[in-house]
């Protein structure tokens, strides 16, 4: 099916600015509650949104393949991505169709307009998806080699296996937020090197790691596998992803079973699912993979997407400095490959689950994907505007992630996710 | 609340054998799906189940504070537990008075006892809860001990962490399956000590682990923590828990994010929840902690349970084989404690998560829980009745894992976990 929606000649009736996340070339999906405290499905245009249960009420998407009962009247887009690929596209084309400058239907009707385009500012945005399995990946070669040069051997930077295998590891579900949601500082068990015990307090290194996430729509059965040329076809959109981390947690815990407390008190992603679809003008090649992947692995064609990614830090009433910018361009295994990874045993993947890159970490120190990279382990503190410097996350921090894609004649992003570190609970 | 269906003395109209996992002072939950094709939630006794989705509509739980809505006319627990453990308990103790001996409310109702006592044969069991999140602890020190023997150092066997944190990570929720559900060996990477490269195959170390699961009823907030002294009030009950696992490819791997691949190809669960509450008459101190725990992991009283494990190797048209026996006693860190520091740093559990412990090893060879350390990483084949010998598991064993208490008045048991390794796919 043809990806009408992403004609760059499009113009809407709904007024755009030129530096939006959101022109009528991407249309994303997410989840929304109203002044009328009632959740349903959304996409965003400009400063707007569009309230896709509205929609599908006055019949706008009847040639859509879409079921009778209406599934963006609802609290998650499961039961909408869960429709596949093909029914999304149908979907974007014909709200593509439906906002463009020259139709009517919409644009002249107004008592279905006042009920269907709404201000994006009057939205509590929700989680997109309700998250059945999360994933982290750990897939920035530059990222592994920076961990790698801190913690072990400069020149074996990179473990045996990171070459051969897109590394990954499960996360926790439940505690996946959006955009807006603080989390609090940890509590648990740090050890100090040259300390024979541990003690228990709040954690002293929190640390952001930007990343994002791809969320899958079309499961595969228990035993079957996902080949490489098959796994975009599951993968519905993407979101940016900030993997919160507690360092002097996760050095105590981590061996030999891997990340646990350290990073299960909470990851934050952006409230707007991307198509894959409205990201296809940004597809590039990945960097060059030697040794070559085993052929389970082996890919022909682009599979990564050039985002432009940044990260600020802003402490409480003061100016936003911004750390990091990087690119998700500079993945060393694709999407593609770390879902046919993942179900080459038969693992089953399933509709919302989420996807998580690892940090993304780009060739220079200006576009380290975290605070253990930029600040490098604590020895290079960043100085800010109001005087103060970072090391790690302070309380009442806000950190902010943003991304979007950017060619001669349109612009794609991601909206950002921002979250707030408040101090830890009383203990 | 008191616990009338643990009294000993109880005797039911339903004739129940003295060996059999499931008196009256049982009655565990489940889900199953009968000759009418309709999933609904049921409990065990001797060898028949209870509808209790039937007597639920017949308003014989009137009095046990459930929503009008039919809680168990569904494919899953889920909404059951959400309403925690006190409205279990309400409903198991009017199971139990319903079918004592002398109570003629369903015995002698023979329109209503014919739909809703069925023979247990006639019922296909499903996964009794949709798992949300799944945690897999790592708790048995005899297990650990084993493990740092074969592969680090017999002198520094255990960790430093290991005796300060309920060492645990996160596995994959979807891949979890009912007894009775067949997997397929593997496929993935494994790399021989010697070679300089991996290579791509069938998994040739597929491995058991025999472990017991928790299921959560009742949630925490994010950003809060469970204490100890609170956590078992959270616990709905206990599954046994088969945690398969692929050695070769987990140890090419699990450094430095930890299993992955060598798990997440499916775990298998009995269809049976036990309550904690039947589990009560079995409760047993666990063994010293020294060092002692941190304050917040800090319990007293008992709170391990007295649970006889066994596990058979069944090739295919041949004799079982028992090849270990070990006991849930054994556990170095408890329930209570784990789910303490699992929520510590604030992570939210869910309704329906389920919690393994980690592989249950006892201290002597005959009561190590995995082929692994049976075994001993290949050193020490185990015979079997048909003359063949297995140092792992082959194609088409079925693996069998059972669990009851026992002392001199009741025995409480947990049914079984049987599943077939089947032959990986074609590839």
């Amino acid at each position: 099916m043809e990806l009408q929606a992403n004609n760059p000649a499009l113009t809407s009736w709904i007024s755009c600015d030129p530096n939006s996340d959101f022109p009528i070339q991407n249309l994303p999906f997410g989840v929304g509650i109203g002044k009328d405290g009632k959740a349903r499905g959304l996409s965003a245009i400009g400063d707007k949104v569009i309230d896709l249960a509205q929609l599908f009420d006055a019949g706008m998407f009847a040639d859509c393949g879409l079921p009778t009962e209406n599934v963006f009247d609802r609290s998650t887009l499961n039961d909408f991505i869960a429709l596949g690929r093909s029914t999304g596209r149908k979907v974007r084309n014909r709200l593509s169709a439906l906002l463009s400058a020259d139709n009517a239907e919409l644009r002249d009707n107004e008592a279905l307009r006042s009920k269907a385009v709404l201000d994006r500012s009057e939205m509590s945005m929700l989680m997109p998806v309700k998250v059945g399995d999360y994933t982290d990946f750990y897939s920035s070669i530059e990222h592994a080699t920076n961990v790698g040069t801190m913690f072990r051997d400069p020149d074996n930077a990179l473990l045996p296996n990171w070459k051969w295998i897109p590394v990954g590891y499960h996360g926790r579900a439940s505690s996946i937020v959006v955009s807006g949601t603080p989390l609090h500082r940890p509590l648990g068990q740090t050890k100090a090197p040259d300390a024979s015990e541990p003690t228990f307090g709040p954690s002293q290194r929190v640390d952001f790691e930007l990343e994002m996430a791809f969320i899958t729509c079309q499961p595969n059965a228990l035993g079957s596998r996902i080949k490489p040329a098959d796994a975009e076809e599951h993968i519905f959109g993407m979101v940016l992803f900030n993997d919160w981390s507690a360092r002097d947690m996760q050095v105590w815990e981590y061996v030999p079973l891997g990340p646990f407390l350290a990073k299960n008190f909470g990851s934050s992603i952006s409230p707007w699912i991307v198509t894959l679809d409205a990201l296809e003008p940004f597809r590039v090649q990945g960097p060059e993979q030697n040794p070559a992947p085993l052929p389970y692995l082996k890919t022909s064609g682009a599979h990564n997407f050039d985002i432009h990614l940044e990260v600020g830090i802003q402490p409480e009433g003061s100016e936003e400095k911004t750390v990091c910018r990087s690119n998700f361009k500079y993945m060393y295994w694709s999407m593609a490959q770390q879902l046919s990874h993942h179900t080459i045993n038969g693992c089953n993947i399933g509709v919302g689950d989420m996807y998580a890159s690892g940090t993304i970490s780009g060739p220079t120190p200006d576009s380290y994907g975290s605070m253990l990279e930029i600040a490098w382990k604590g020895t290079k503190p960043v100085p800010m505007p109001d005087g103060t410097e970072r090391k790690f996350i302070h309380d009442n921090d806000t950190v902010i992630m943003r991304g979007h894609c950017q060619n001669e004649q349109v612009r794609i992003g991601f909206g950002e996710v921002s979250s707030k570190l408040l101090p830890a609970t009383e203990y």
